[in-house]
């Protein structure tokens, strides 16, 4: 059950475009897209899930703090299978609180929680899933960024345009937050 | 942020019990419940995602098939990252199919399909998301199995009351399928 579909995504991608058909990824093959220093692989989202929930992996190397945003509709789970990530989160009271995670440690982050994370370690992997009642948004990486055939990370960061952070904030459930201060950070 | 949380399932747990806070959960100290041979441990589910999704793991050692069943409104995910689990499941047109599933490979269930696993390697843990347009069903694995507070796997089998099975049918979105058979299995 190996099979390749064309995809309103991808041209062979192994995610059937609908909910009806079980199926199996190997490691690493999933939709691919680098967006900066990282590699997103999307295993399932809104097509397969009547737009419940999605489930990806970040891959990155020991970088910077993302920029800060938040998801006013969107739930979303960090759960590092590898390596080490600091995520930030500001709760709704305006109380910061950051963590390092390490693998099997978990993160939530609630709808309207500004919050951003830092890879601490090279070869870090994330799992993560971002839905809310008002569905899924698993493709804002490859619109943010580029959707890639290749393994692995990018061989030079992907730098989004300017622009592109605008057109991606009006299509998916994203508000960047410019000048944000972590007041907790290094 | 440390915060425990007298909620629901538990008289103290780490997971708030409504969807507005923040919070960090530290390997294998979510939610837990044993249930036959395996610890299954609940992150997050739905009083924290308005339910829309949640997000667990299950760890078992080598074993053998568990029931064949059906989720009618729920999509499933298997997420291997560690050990080896055999992912076995039936399409809506009947055809089985069945894939060893190792560290970062996926499998997906769509509603309704028949489907069943089997833990081929000690210390093998999934990653899964159960969720649809109805609801999230996490609180399945301690209704039918029983919550503990201990870390690791049950020291002797938990072994549900036949009872137990018709009720855990009855309130979640479970149907087990007696003497069905996978013809793809050894």
């Amino acid at each position: 059950m190996t099979i390749e579909y064309a995809t309103p995504h991808r041209a062979r991608s192994f995610l059937p475009p609908d909910p009806t058909r079980p199926y199996f990824v190997e490691k690493g093959l999933g939709d691919r897209a680098h967006l900066f220093t990282d590699l997103v692989t999307v295993y399932c989202g809104g097509e397969q899930t009547e737009n419940t929930f999605n489930f990806f992996t970040v891959e990155g190397p020991k970088g910077d703090l993302i920029p800060a945003h938040v998801h006013p509709e969107t739930y979303e789970v960090f759960y590092v299978t590898d390596g080490a990530v600091r995520l930030f989160v500001e709760d709704l009271e305006g109380e910061q609180h950051e963590k390092l995670l390490t693998s099997g440690d978990f993160g939530f982050v609630p709808k309207n929680c500004a919050h951003a994370y830092r890879v601490e370690r090279d070869h870090s992997r994330i799992v993560g899933v971002a839905a809310g009642p008002s569905g899924t948004y698993e493709r804002f990486f490859e619109n943010l960024g580029t959707p890639t055939e290749a393994l692995g990370l990018p061989a030079e960061p992907y730098i989004p345009a300017p622009a592109d952070f605008g057109r991606a904030q009006r299509e998916f459930d994203v508000r960047f937050l410019p000048g944000f201060e972590w007041r907790t950070a290094d």
